[in-house]
């Protein structure tokens, strides 16, 4: 039996009691950290608290050379974990399906996501967000984080034109679009910037002539102590929002308990949420 | 202090470990079942579990008469728990923002929620999936499930335009659609139909003319044993899917690993999978 645990979003204690009791009884615990990690917890604060031990796969150890999880699967009660919710990337999904293939029973144990603890935190109502999007850094996708040799800004220097459609898109419904920021762990180019901050994102959104705009930070969701604060992009490029990880959302039309929500829990200025009610 | 948190999808072992320390240290826990439920377990299931007394409000011990639950968390540690995420409905939003108005502190615990389990379940990727819509009763919008007065079969009589909108919406841009299902408890129509099945849902898209396109029914997300079948909208409507909660997810374009997941998870027709191939 292979069975796929969400951590959720913070520490140890984020995954469900189901998700607990699914540890502590397996067999054997693979989990991956490359598609995202729990920002509040060390590997050793997750083995000690669930009195477990805890076998982490890179990439190439998950995609690559599955066999070791899956032979551990064919004979035992195994967990593969994950921060978030798991099944959230296709590589999980793919070792799913190879499971699957060698006749391996498989079990999904859920756990809180990004997504969800985005519109909570906001106020914002989950079924107004439209596709989501991610903002890559600008050396990921070609582009410079600001003005060209000449000077001039282009908008495909800051932000790619695939983000910028789905958030027009998503607006054109009245829709909200939360952007996940890039993480790059290990990454040749990454220098210090694993996570992108929130910051830093705004300022990306700023060059590309976005700054008058609304945006919404979420730092640290998950956490005891998370931080939301609304202003215009060009205001939140300014401020600094502390430790990772940080999303930004970037409000469609509001309802009226939605811009009450920006104002009051989120520090939003009055006058710019109140154009943006439907 | 009021700490909101979500119990997650399907029982008492559902909700996360934070989640439980919250409950069981609370001075007073209430909770709130009229948005969602937890289908998995009774109210005494929960209580006994956690050894913990909970006191249930209906909307109206909500919104109309907030003051027992606000004076309560004015003076001591209160927990108010919903099933899934919390936040999930304008409800929890405002009386969020009543405790703010009142100088109360409020901290957010965030739970599962139907729709990323929608996502892990069919392997459909989350960042792919548009706007979700709900598909209500027809004698909730006006509808009627089958054929006019003349035998004439109409859209609007069993599927609002708004809900085909959006799936339109969301397919132009290769995106998936997650329909939750109506929930009408205690509902002078109601009769026996509280929770829509994936069934009827199926029925009344194919009344509106989409019988032959791809339906993927999640039921039960987050129970030890959910059940995940994709066929056309035409057969899903002559299946029973068993105890509630049901969804239903009309796919838009689909990656390989997509196409795959379907076809040997939820045992998709290959020709249909093939179709959507982006």
């Amino acid at each position: 039996m292979l069975t796929f645990v969400g951590l959720g979003l913070w520490d140890e204690r984020s995954v469900t009691v189901e998700g607990r009791d699914a540890l502590r009884t397996a067999d054997q615990v693979f989990a991956e950290f490359y598609t995202s990690k729990l920002a509040g917890a060390t590997l050793d604060d997750i083995e000690s608290h669930h009195g477990i031990e805890v076998e982490v796969r890179s990439r190439e150890g998950v995609e690559q050379e599955p066999d070791p999880i899956l032979d551990a699967a064919a004979s035992g009660d195994v967990v593969f974990c994950t921060a978030g919710d798991t099944m959230i990337a296709t590589t999980h999904v793919d070792l799913r399906l190879r499971a699957h293939e060698r006749g391996i029973e498989t079990r999904v144990v859920h756990g809180t996501t990004a997504a969800a603890a985005a519109a909570s935190l906001t106020g914002l109502q989950n079924y107004r967000f439209g596709k989501a999007t991610t903002l890559p850094f600008p050396y990921a996708h070609g582009g410079r984080a600001s003005k060209d040799a000449s000077g001039e800004r282009t908008e495909s220097a800051s932000v790619p034109d695939s983000v910028l459609d789905t958030v027009g898109a998503n607006r054109e419904r009245g829709l909200h679009t939360l952007c996940f920021l890039d993480i790059k762990v290990d990454h040749e180019l990454a220098e210090d910037d694993e996570y992108m901050t929130a910051s830093t994102a705004a300022a990306l959104l700023t060059d590309a002539g976005r700054g008058d705009e609304l945006g919404v930070v979420v730092a640290r969701a998950g956490s005891p102590d998370p931080v939301v604060t609304a202003d215009r992009l060009a205001a939140l490029a300014e401020r600094d929002f502390g430790d990772p990880l940080h999303l930004l959302v970037l409000p469609g039309e509001l309802h009226y308990i939605e811009r009450d929500a920006l104002v009051e829990l989120a520090d939003a200025p009055a006058d710019l949420a109140d154009e943006r009610l439907a």
